[in-house]
């Protein structure tokens, strides 16, 4: 009986694919690097070769897996296994993965949305802790998120449930990709962090390494302002205190609408560790519901580049358990 | 076979009671006072002893009947049928409400917060149209709140989930019952809008009724203030500005999180229909991210005194279906 799950994870430099026990346990991991070349048409061509080599190479048949799970960076239409965009692939219009892969490669597969992939790998196998209510912020070049409750993924009615990125915590604050202003993502994803440094570096009078980095216009980096941070830098004390209010503030407002078990918090940003998290878990307190404060934990995530591949192979084994 | 439901919506003034087909139609309603003295110990045998009376005046049998559900002010043990305390009860300790109505009633009986409770009764047969994901906020004399994601009703890890009215909408804002600052409640609530009518007075150069009624100390409600907005005077307008960005801000940031088919504002507040429907909308357009924006619709409740009923029916219901 089959026994395993192919688990992919395709980002805009690199595709990470993995072979997986049904328990979650990766047997054989792997990656190629994505050709966004011609609007990304071989991206896909691209993982039906390397999952078919892979399988031919590995001491399993066919057979021995019940289907494959894919996380994409786009908005997608789950029940028609669509794409229906991705920049950072090339793909400008709508691409019908599901029926190309699943004809190829003769297995059943399921994709949905990156951050909503990552989600449910760390439920399943990382900082989730398999309770049933867990919120997943990821915090990268940009912020993403996903939300499981009562064990399900939430989509909402337009696929736009756990876009936490897009939480506002600055009323007219600064103008965010999406159109509107004052977004999350402007703040705590890596881009934000150094646009909130760059611009509070300009009012500050005193000394501080950042500050003579960024008058000498050096290449200042998230990982950059919490190093500094940690090292006591009065500057990049000031971009974190900041950078964490706003994200415990919206964290805080998550809890209040859900309840979560664990909000977990991942991405390259959340390398920082406890020099994010123990700032952030401050303000999250301070916003939250008394009975919501005393439940709600954050945690950092706990997979780190795993959680996609992980996450992907999860979301096939739901998907025969469903189907 | 047994066709119909009785719906019990438990309010620190008056209790609401009805029969109710397991088609959501009210067969016959009524209410009694709820007696909240010596400390709330009469409340249960009071119900016991009205419903009881119902049943034996009516067409029905206790056999008619699937099973009783409830609505209460206050935090509640769903697994065990326990109110956790009802302040507007004169409930400051555990309350076994199941067990006693069950033993007494002969029918099952479930029990849950009043405003989940009334949002099942939006989701069921009010503004909720059926759809799956479903948000409902009461602006009352506080603000309460339900999330129905999937179909079902979210309590969070700690009974928490819902609890819109302590979302923070402004960092180090008003202080709330709850002991945090900035809350919703502070502001959406009918006590919220006169607490910041009072404010913003204080700081009002011009001609305005409610300028002169607050310099009068005369008794201003949030109905007044809305009506007086409604009537062009410019303070009000100011006041169902702030009061409308706030809960607009605070409806996007739920949409941003869940993207559910509809947010249904209901209570007391409510009642002023457009006059606050249509700026919060705007607010919320504002805060809210495209495909969220374009998704998710605010509406006014339906149901008004009726969904706590209603609701109430519907637990019954829900809960005869998943034992």
């Amino acid at each position: 009986m089959a026994r395993n799950l192919i688990g992919i994870d395709l980002g805009g430099t690199t595709t990470k694919m993995a072979f997986i026990s049904v328990d979650g346990e990766i047997l054989t991991k792997w990656s190629i690097p994505t050709d966004t070349s011609d609007d990304g048409k071989h991206i896909v061509p691209n993982i039906i070769k390397s999952v078919s080599a892979h399988i031919t190479s590995s001491e399993f048949s066919k057979a021995d897996f019940l289907g494959i799970g894919m996380g994409v960076p786009g908005p997608i239409d789950i029940e028609n296994g669509i794409v229906l965009f991705a920049v950072n692939l090339g793909w400008k219009q709508r691409q019908q993965v599901r029926d190309q892969i699943q004809e190829a490669l003769g297995l059943p597969f399921v994709l949905d949305n990156d951050a909503n992939v990552a989600s449910l790998g760390e439920y399943w196998k990382g900082a989730g802790e398999k309770d049933e209510d867990v919120v997943f912020v990821t915090l990268g070049t940009g912020v993403g998120g996903g939300v499981i409750a009562g064990g399900r993924l939430l989509h909402g009615v337009n696929g736009g449930a756990g876009e936490l990125g897009h939480v506002t915590v600055q009323p007219n604050g600064y103008l965010c990709n999406c159109g509107k202003r004052g977004c999350l993502e402007q703040y705590a994803s890596a881009t934000g962090v150094v646009h909130v440094a760059a611009d509070m570096a300009k009012d500050f009078l005193g000394t501080s390494r950042l500050k003579e980095m960024e008058d000498n216009q050096e290449n200042v980096t998230s990982k950059m302002v919490f190093y500094l941070a940690d090292n006591g830098d009065i500057l990049a004390n000031q971009v974190v205190d900041r950078v964490t209010f706003y994200l415990g503030l919206a964290l805080a407002n998550v809890a209040n609408i859900l309840n979560p078990a664990n909000i977990i918090i991942g991405g390259g940003v959340s390398n920082a560790g406890n020099t994010l998290l123990q700032p952030t878990t401050r303000y999250f307190q301070e916003n939250a519901f008394p009975a919501v404060r005393d439940s709600t934990k954050l945690r950092l995530a706990q997979l780190g580049n795993d959680a996609g591949v992980i996450g992907a192979a999860s979301l096939a084994l739901r998907f025969q358990k469903t189907n």
